[in-house]
């Protein structure tokens, strides 16, 4: 009430949009970091702004909310940059955000390997940073991001010292915000191998360009972690393994041996060069194909594992698909509860934003149950610290990892 | 519906009781564990039955559930032993229970020092017993675990090699149950100090005989070892610390100082003798008194820490209490977040039973807004891996521990 209603020096020239009467300014003012298009007033000045515009937004009583970027091509039609309001950003911008981000990540990890920034809880909303050594990897996954990445790189490049920058445009947020799917070179040379790197003890190869996402998900860390404290002497299986995550950690954790099942011959020839790294290549094997008719195989051929890891692509990305998705979960379950030895260990994950946590564990054990086996919930493991949440934005805790004993 | 009605062979003998019609017999076939006293027949016989009575029980048709424990004293009439039927435990029954809880913690940890049984989950309704080296407390929470604690004491020297068992009477939950509070000794003799445990580089020491609950709790271990990460050179202020649980993780974690509040002297000259032991008794400091007062006193002195932990009582262990535990959370929150320097972090846990994870960070929320402050949530940690959850009691997920940054 006591805030001035006209914007500050800084922010002078910018263009000014205006929540509805009716809009929800309370929860902007709590920290909710997005306003969507029925919330604001579109006329043709404000429709007409190009998209990734940072304007200034104000309630309908023309009090300011703060800096934000504009995507009138979105259902996001805001992204909170700045509650204080301020300038529109720069590098300088740009590196106080990269800064403040970086110094959690040099706190949590030995060494830079890590997901840098994520997004809206590292103040960069829409804006994802990968970085494997002297290597990073953008994701603009906003319009904001794709107007502004020169600076955007350039304070990359001046806060970590990255020498190789590069642009990922395969995310799927990026349709939904009306932008092209290019990837670019912004800084350096694409590496033309993929990069080792180290996580847990175990090698694994990330092909930053070719493969899919960043070309490593750091997000399960602490539960490949969790899960090579179950593998000393196991035999393990490794479900929807993509470039070996669970396998390999579980072979640096003294698996006896570990099988790696994915339906992408690429990402197993990349599990099997870290594996060979590793010095484990003799305890690792792979099988390639559809993981439920090679659970269904291994269920027939009568195999037996002391633990079994299933982390599938979502399979409820969406609330539609969300009962379906539940099903897909409990076949899962169901099918690999059965090749775990009595006393055993079975890993089910999810990535599905939709299915929360308590749908995700009934789908679960409804699975186990079918199959005749009885649980116990020893760990729920969510993303690893890397993967900031914003409190606000609750289904953001899109990570689950349970690990049963059976 | 293919099961015989009739007791097996080794069952023979074993009182019978009995679900009324309208019981949900499903659930119990589902693997939930216990029958409230509604849900059951009785009659005279049955009423009449000594707390702690092992019998079989029967849904409405006389198709068999399985072997219970029958407390008629108690809300919980009936827990499950064993789905499978079988007959009264001995000490050969507890002994194969006893094996396959320890095979879990002997598989996660490097020493004997965790929960060795955490009641349902391990098979053993009602029963607690945490281990401390050669020492075991047991907790018997159910009237079954006190009638037969000879031979549960027996199987538990048999299968750990434990010298001294002590019977630890204190459980809020035997009151329930119709039980008394008389601490024993069941072998060996009672360790006259505390004995030193080393958990995450850190020296506690438990009082066995004198402490809380058992002497330390075990279930933040993890959590403690999460703090330890984010404290290397930081300035700590561990709130609620009982025998210094975080703040001796955190001095374990490289801290530049800790500074421990609790209400309890004798508490605070424990975790005083664990940071000696560590030769870390120069960067630790203790203030003895209400938190909520210190904590404002600490707010006016301008005090300001790196890292801030407060680990409170459960202030919603019941239903009833949700509101105002809430409230008391929210306090919690408000006055400890002035205290957190900028891009500092705040630990913020919960151990009430009815303030659920949604709950819990919503009051969390709501009292570092009211500070004036913003938050990301890092990391969410629940009880370590020696508290394994039976999935069907979700309640039983009772801790809670919320890393922000500010």
């Amino acid at each position: 009430m006591t805030q001035p209603s006209a914007p500050s020096d800084l922010s002078a020239g910018l263009p000014v949009v205006r929540l509805k009467p009716k809009a929800n300014a309370r929860a902007v003012r709590r920290g909710f970091p997005w306003v969507f298009a029925n919330e604001m007033v579109v006329d043709r000045r404000t429709g007409a702004l190009t998209p990734g515009t940072v304007a200034l937004l104000e309630d309908a009583e023309r009090s300011p909310l703060g800096l934000v970027a504009v995507n009138p091509a979105s259902k996001i039609f805001c992204r909170m940059l700045d509650a204080e309001g301020g300038s529109a950003p720069d590098e300088a911008w740009f590196a106080a955000r990269l800064s403040k981000a970086l110094a959690l990540r040099e706190r949590l990890f030995d060494a830079p390997f890590y997901r840098l920034v994520h997004a809206e809880a590292d103040g960069l909303p829409g804006i994802i940073i990968d970085r494997f050594g002297d290597v990073a990897v953008i994701q603009p996954n906003a319009a904001w991001a794709d107007v502004l990445i020169a600076p955007l790189a350039a304070a990359l490049a001046q806060v970590t010292g990255c020498t190789t920058i590069l642009k990922n445009a395969g995310g799927r947020g990026r349709s939904l915000e009306g932008l092209d799917d290019r990837d670019a070179v912004l800084l350096g040379t694409a590496p033309e191998a993929p990069l080792p790197v180290e996580m847990n003890g175990a090698t694994y190869m990330a092909d930053v360009t070719g493969g899919q996402k960043t070309g490593l998900f750091f997000d399960q860390r602490p539960n490949h972690a969790f899960a090579a404290r179950l593998a000393e002497g196991a035999r393990v299986l490794d479900v929807f393994s993509h470039v070996g995550g669970f396998a390999l950690a579980a072979l640096a954790g003294g698996a006896a041996s570990a099988l790696a099942v994915d339906g992408s011959a690429p990402a197993l020839a990349l599990a099997e060069t870290g594996a060979a790294r590793m010095g484990a290549g003799d305890r690792f094997a792979t099988r390639q194909g559809d993981a439920f008719d090679m659970l269904a195989a291994l269920g027939d051929e009568g195999e037996g594992f002391d633990l079994v890891i299933c982390d599938p692509p979502a399979f409820a990305p969406s609330k539609p698909a969300l009962d379906k998705g539940l099903r897909a979960y409990e076949r899962v379950a169901r099918l690999s509860a059965p090749l775990v030895s009595e006393g055993g260990y079975l890993v089910l994950c999810s990535c599905s934003h939709a299915a929360d946590l308590t749908a995700f564990t009934g789908a679960c054990l409804r699975g186990i149950g079918r199959a005749g086996r009885r649980a116990q919930l020893i760990h729920t493991g969510g993303a690893g610290p890397d993967h900031p949440l914003l409190p606000q934005l609750a289904e953001s805790g899109y990570l689950k990892a349970l690990f049963f004993r059976l």
